[in-house]
């Protein structure tokens, strides 16, 4: 174990870097940000920093594509470091860029619970994406940071791909035919998500 | 003026920027720090981002010599960001790459108290370079931001020079044979300076 003590978050291990490796993962995006502000995921981030010099042997962290690509050419598992939540830009626009500038390359609007930018899948209610939201969804557009909408709720998510320049992204959930459930996703939102060019 | 409420802090104002161009003056260091903690610090830098998308006609961040360069040549003044404290690192070693990471490129040990790190020039006693201080101090050598040892007691001063292994430098500070005051360097600290290579 590398150190990381919050087990909502990604705890980094050379076992698992090893597992990487031997069993051909191109790239993984790990979590910096579950309920954070700022403060606190710098020292997040600052450790992954740390697990790169120490374990350059299996990974390497990821800013662009051409990373991936160079990273699985040495037989090296990419890291892409993201967040599930807004919050370590708490009410600040200017840390988007912040991050940005730290590495980070996918920020999921909220993570579970209503926050500044939106709501989650399970909030009581949705009213879509805050006006605050919008301001954050255009900085990441213009930075280039991808916006993740796994864990929000589904005008939200349907109003980020609207308000959206780039494509907007699904990491980690199933659609709702599959399994009825409400962190999974309905057809709409599917088709809604591939139109504007996302996964 | 750009928003900067901080006196402290170089207040960045756009008709600096024009005299600065229209003087000729090819780099410019300013503070982002002064007694701030982290947090603070990355709303300073994340202004100063923004400065120089909205003046980019004037001027550019500066991180590396060749930066530097590129200014001079499209007749823009390049900026280095700079810390006047290490307070911005709190007692974090993981802060100097973020910060690093950020554009900051030298950082002065201490600003006029003693901090974590080692004595200001105005303290009763200096007891030199702490130990936190050395690991700091190797910290900075190893990602590439220069030690400033401006504000900072004789001693303290002696041992980062004493322990860098990059050049230390004092930015802003007179010879106390040209005045004597507490701000200003002995023949013996301006020696030990240009010993290794410093300015």
């Amino acid at each position: 174990r590398c150190g990381f003590a919050d087990s909502q978050r990604y705890d980094p291990d050379v076992e698992y870097f090893r597992q990487w490796r031997d069993g051909g993962v191109t790239a993984v995006q790990v979590t910096v940000t579950t309920w954070e502000s700022a403060r606190p995921t710098l020292d997040t981030i600052s450790r992954w920093y740390r697990v790169f010099r120490e374990y350059e042997e299996y990974v390497v962290l990821a800013t662009c594509g051409e990373d991936v690509r160079i990273a699985k050419a040495k037989n090296k598992t990419a890291v892409i470091l993201g967040m599930q939540n807004t919050s370590s830009f708490e009410d600040d626009l200017g840390l988007v860029e912040v991050f940005h500038r730290l590495g980070i390359r996918v920020a999921q609007a909220t993570y579970n619970l209503q926050n500044f930018v939106g709501a989650s899948c399970y909030d009581p209610a949705d009213a879509g994406l805050t006006r605050f939201g919008r301001f954050v969804l255009a900085e990441m557009n213009r930075v280039g940071m991808v916006m993740d909408t796994s864990h929000v709720g589904d005008r939200t998510t349907l109003d980020c791909i609207e308000h959206s320049s780039r494509p907007v992204v699904v990491t980690h959930a199933n659609p709702s035919f599959f399994f009825e459930h409400k962190r999974n996703k309905s057809n709409d939102v599917l088709r809604a998500i591939s139109s504007n060019g996302g996964i």
